[in-house]
């Protein structure tokens, strides 16, 4: 019997919704999982024709029940309408996108002869599902990297299996997207065993016996730096270690230089306004580092800037432990000796996203770590640089980045330099736009150096992303 | 001053070569390191062109220097001439696979162009070095998996500077290599920190010191399951985590079907015992367990397998490690109560590889874990299977592997069944073949679910080794 259960937030009533959600026993989960394994049938039936039918039909499960999962999806996490539209037509996309890549070739067989001793020897390179993924959806995504996200849908590309996780704070939106897909999988006489939903506890313990049962080969996670980093070494010790994919977020520098900012500082200080605020800043891309020239286009764009925030509207953070934590990284940045506070707008009510801006200097930013964390929400720190000396150290201090944006012009001598460290730091560079916003695009990479993602070979977001969980097998005369 | 040397073994006078080897201090080797980073000029400018000419550069070298390589290379590792020319064909058609490779545009950035907000947005996606590569070479490759190696060439390939770790039962030919690839940077005027070779010492110091300084990006590694994965376990608890290719061997299963097998005893018979046989069986692609039918052919096929590898030449074990324990490993699997001796027959010297055919029972193979243990030498287990029924349970029992054997035509009733459960534990397949010689090809896969490999998603042969050693970055709006 389960001796806890959760509730989600009621972001209309402001307090703990009343259903309650019972967690999975470790051995329900674990039995599922078995079965899924024992069905080696079921496992190599799911052809590429069948992956791309299961996403069409998903589609169709989505669409219709459109309605019922806005209304979930908006109450459990705080994100309104137009949030929920963008973040569905992504889904849509992303499963049209993997259905065009299967369609497309992208994972069919290679062919090769080649002469060995005088015979010609055919040779095929196949790619094949790694095995069962287990997937820990993140909570700032309840739809587009969650129970039917990015890692799910390039899990189920690839072929395997999906164990997925329901973040707390919003089962409600999971349940009913795992129900949709189990309609579609069940539409397709395809084994519920390639989809299987849990609910864990409260201490997380169904996960982790779920990794040291060692029937997982693989794990797509998206969230904070120290659970990620718990997933890689748990994964890492097991008696046979494997991959994970984590990423977990960073702090998107934004480096501003002189030439293109004058007279743009304006334009410069929306653009960032909106992508700092947006959604409460719970972006893994948010611009958290705003560098920018000590001179008087540096100092226009300061004033606009905080300007520019002041009046963006205040927005719900996900759920009370997301708000508590980010309060808990606004106080201590605040109280850092070395910071300025610019801006500090808190909101109406008491899960909205306080607004802040801190400035600190060039040489405190380099020697306090504690500025090199991500605060997850409405807050960037801004730091000014006298000359390309200042930058360079600044830039050389950065650890690993999902992104980092450059606002520069060609006028700008700086910008060769900036380019040439950043590109060794980031996994994604912006020129003269905002981070935020990651593109479903064979061209995207999302993700970067350590600890910005656990391994920078690799995206999460994307076609590429499907290789994450492939393992070519190389058929040699057959 | 270095407290020890080291003295390769000399395979013509069977005694320590008079060449005393001093071992790199761990200071020089951090300053050479050090340089390669703060270089950044050189590490930017080594453009897929000049990679190229780099390699043409190095083969040009490596010809000059052949006689003298092929004398080195001899002495040093016991391996004969034939053998020679076998390897360093493969090196130079190595270094013009992988130029192909690069002129052909594998490497080239993608484009894509997207609207966003009803803007036409470019995006380029562009494939980064990894940064600093870390080889530690292998014994039984005195070239192609050592000093200008697989893992070399790819790293190099992909831009990274590799630091290079000798061997120290071959430190002559290695230095001897490097030495030649100096000589080229430096006709391209390429800075020398895109290749540091060193020696280390003999508890291995330096090369720990390199991995805790947080100056190496990735490591490739050829070897024992053990390094292997104390190297996999050093890297993960790294402040910063980077990945290992560690390529580790296998028992590479060979099953042998009815079908296939009847009146076909003798030619499989021979081929398979010049593949446990040559050059003292010292590849980790070795077919080092015989899985064949209780019947009438397999009784024939046992016959003549024991025969043809009694007639087989012995070989010189690499050097007097190699050879201890591999013998040791002989003893300790002879010892086994389950194990029935079929042949042991050792060599005219302290330094030939014993030849040794064992058999166990289907149980006892399942049940005792060290049957499931490579022994690097000319050694091959056989397990005789009566029925199908026999043949899952083997078969499902193996750790993952290399490669898999299937000897096997279309009246084989197994054979599904077989591919089945073999492409899930294999890297690479293999019918009415044998599993030695790893060709250098677009669709070859060398690596396999661990333990024979660290990460089943790449291969340590063939172009696509090159992706172990790049970080893809985006640019968006360049």
């Amino acid at each position: 019997m389960p001796t806890s259960f959760f509730n989600t937030f009621n972001h209309y009533t402001l307090e703990n919704d009343a259903v309650a959600y019972y967690p999975d026993s470790i051995d329900s989960v674990l039995q599922k999982l078995d079965q899924a394994t024992t069905n080696e049938a079921g496992f190599a039936d799911f052809s590429i024709e069948l992956r791309i039918s299961l996403f069409n039909e998903i589609i169709i499960a989505l669409q219709s029940g459109k309605d019922e999962l806005r209304s979930l999806y908006c109450r459990e996490s705080g994100l309104n309408e137009k949030r929920f539209n963008i973040e569905f037509e992504r889904v849509i996309y992303q499963l049209e996108h993997f259905a065009s890549f299967l369609k497309n070739g992208n994972l069919n067989e290679e062919f090769e002869k080649k002469v060995i001793n005088g015979k010609e020897i055919s040779f095929k390179r196949s790619n094949e599902p790694i095995g069962k993924v287990l997937v820990i959806g993140a909570s700032n995504f309840p739809l587009a990297y969650s129970a039917i996200g990015g890692d799910v849908v390039s899990a189920l590309a690839a072929g395997c299996p999906v164990i997925y996780k329901a973040h707390p704070y919003h089962i409600g939106t999971s349940l009913f997207v795992a129900k949709l897909i189990e309609t579609s999988l069940s539409r397709l006489s395809l084994s519920p065993g390639f989809y299987i939903h849990y609910t864990d506890n409260h201490s997380n313990s169904v996960t982790k016996s779920i990794l040291l049962s060692g029937q997982i080969d693989a794990v797509g996670f998206t969230g904070s730096q120290s659970v990620g980093r718990y997933l890689m070494d748990l994964c890492a010790a097991l008696p046979c270690p494997i991959p994970v994919f984590a990423e977990m977020g960073s702090l998107n520098p934004v480096v501003l230089c002189s030439k293109e900012l004058e007279n743009n500082e304006q334009k410069y200080a929306d653009l960032l306004a909106v992508s700092i605020t947006n959604d409460a800043g719970q972006f893994c891309t948010k611009p958290g580092l705003i560098i920018y020239p000590k001179n008087e286009h540096g100092e226009i764009f300061k004033e606009k800037l905080i300007y520019a925030i002041a009046q963006k509207p205040h927005f719900h953070m996900l759920h009370p432990i997301i708000h508590d934590r980010y309060q808990k990284s606004v106080n201590s940045l605040s109280k850092q000796t070395e910071a300025d506070v610019l801006l500090r707008q808190s909101g109406s009510n008491s899960i909205s996203g306080e607004k802040v801006l801190l400035k600190v200097s060039t040489k405190s930013f380099i020697d306090n770590s504690c500025f090199h964390e991500e605060a997850f929400g409405p807050l960037a720190l801004l730091v000014e640089y006298c000359d390309e000396r200042d930058l360079v150290a600044l830039l050389s201090s950065l650890n690993g980045q999902l992104t980092g944006t450059i606002i520069a012009n060609e006028h700008d001598q700086a910008l060769p330099m900036v380019i040439s460290i950043l590109r060794k730091k980031c996994g994604r560079l912006i020129l003269n736009g905002v981070p935020t916003g990651v593109n479903v695009l064979s061209t995207m990479h999302h993700g970067g150096p350590y600890p910005s993602s656990s391994d920078s070979r690799f995206t999460a977001v994307g076609q590429k992303s499907i290789y994450r969980f492939v393992r070519p097998v190389t058929f040699q005369n057959f």
